[in-house]
């Protein structure tokens, strides 16, 4: 390929990159506004904030696995059209709940209603992400890079489950619920080597 | 034309985009700090920030069909020139008064006033993005691939003749005009597939 | 020039300007968050907010302006060091103060002490903007490009003189010292055309 | 090395740039939301405001240093990696703080508590920073330049000495702690030549 057309294509990929890590790292910053420094000023008036604390480091890894995972897909897509813009659209509309559910979640300490809710936004996330997935899929081929790197896609396929189960858990425990997201958090940390090794290979 | 000179014009031109992505992405994610998480931790208790969520969800939709046409209207533009430069800071001002607007309806569940004030924000945006469009076919001639793409433009003749409309009804139905911002978010929601199928033909 | 070195010299600038670009982006926007609906629904309850919106027109306009410029400069930039990286920051660090002033001048009503810190303000990102041309020039050579564009830069030795005639009227007349920030404005408002003509002289 | 694959490397890496710009540019930005205006309106009214003016000050000078040598760091970067993603963000999680630390620092004009905390984080972020030197080395291999350009790096292994003598520090004198925050942004201010003079040297 002729490198002003590989240049054009990646040019053109990359204001959709851009605009998403524009709004992703608003996003995880804006959270952050919720920790307010206590009246107080001595090391134990933190402790109120701890959940507020913790709700945003957890908030925090999500954000960055999402983000992470996009440049990885991202990476392996080729070229960019309607539909790709508006379920990528539709992905940060979800994401950009985050801050007000991670608030809601803190301020409430794992209250059974914001646990709930903080669950159904990762989950209205996890769908929009697949069907992200998916629009770029439909654009590429089902031979494409990008459809083979996933292969079965399991995490994709147990994360929602998991929500849904937490979602039902917070109204009868909501530090099990917390617990779960916690989990789903753990296994997408391990970074998605398979986009990577897929890639790597070509090159 | 050789890939240095090439690459020369996309910088430029990608300036002027990287700058809009940040604040078109600024603008798309503060108006979420509108919504405030409750005292209470049911449910209900998300009830009355219902029409809070819903004008977020109307100006996200808003926002993204901005960002899109921007996208791709700058993808046909060849040069920047100071005038463009200009037109598209006068187009981001307007957009900037979105979280202003967004919040103001949100929070008065759908009042006359603040209906009018959203619209005629909408419509004075839709004018700058008018000029935006004028001032950068200025620069590449009426024979240019914008001048084509865009043909009869219907879509930006209708528009501002609608939410004029909206603004007038706000005074007798408030939601009559709300209903109408949601009609020319849907028109216009339809991607633009003008500009995408000329380019495509060029490829 | 072979296209590889160009374009990583490119790259290095590239990610200064995409910096400059996100804080420019971000201070822009939320000097928009000063403007907060009023409790009252009615048209006739924006009155008391016009100041606040004026302060943010103007600030607009003059953040605008130093993108602007700043877009032009870099463009005419070819080497990145460390003075430069630091004498934009500092730049950076002035025009961040934009927020807080213009929100100060806006919630009173134009009185004295606002305006004229204000005009200090914007004395500080003149003078910053200065030293970061020095520190341009100074790593391009006299002969350079930059240099031969700039040429008397009339504006760049008007701006602080008039700056300082505001500081000081503020205490006689805030509105005479507020209409000499507007003049500043408008003289900058007609576009860097030195730049833009050499550039293209070049092309 | 082509110039597309060179091409597409530096991308890839434009991407964690990017993205890093986006969250420092925010997080540089909102701290001077912290800067509220004074009810009154003459100028001994802004006095007060004066340890939340140095703080933010101080944390500016602090996250601009960190964005340099960042800058500098991935210039010096070929290959990107998911540990070198993580640790990334890893970074910019303890940057995020800066602003939290920051407002609690000036609200309190320099406690034990809130010094004790500001230093906590520097300390975390320094940490943060030195994972992500060893996760880019390890990719890099040890006669990489970055590896070489660092040499002994003795300004990374004095800060967290410093740093946690001025955490202990605080609680005797936090005006003691306090200087040495603002001695060790002086030592780290004088830009790191190291790297720029290795990278001059090759081209």
């Amino acid at each position: 390929m002729p490198a002003a057309l590989w240049c054009h294509q990646a040019m053109q990929k990359n204001r959709l990159e851009a605009f998403s890590d524009g709004v992703i790292a608003i996003i995880i910053t804006i959270m952050v506004l919720e920790l307010k420094g206590p009246h107080r000023t001595d090391i134990a008036a933190l402790k109120p904030l701890l959940p507020v604390f913790l709700s945003y480091v957890l908030s925090f890894v999500y954000v960055g696995i999402y983000w992470n995972n996009h440049h990885h897909m991202l990476h392996a897509t080729k070229h960019v059209n309607g539909s790709i813009l508006w379920a990528n659209l539709h992905l940060l509309f979800w994401l950009s709940l985050f801050p007000f559910t991670t608030g809601w979640v803190g301020e409430n300490h794992l209250d059974s209603g914001p646990v709930a809710v903080y669950g159904i936004v990762l989950l209205m996330a996890a769908l929009a992400y697949y069907l992200l997935q998916r629009a770029i899929i439909a654009g590429q081929g089902r031979d494409s890079l990008l459809a083979k790197a996933l292969g079965t896609d399991w995490k994709g396929k147990l994360s929602p489950v998991l929500y849904l189960t937490a979602i039902v858990l917070a109204f009868v425990n909501p530090w099990i619920a917390s617990g779960t997201y916690v989990l789903v958090a753990a296994i997408w940390f391990i970074p998605d080597r398979r986009i990577e090794r897929v890639l790597e290979h070509r090159e």
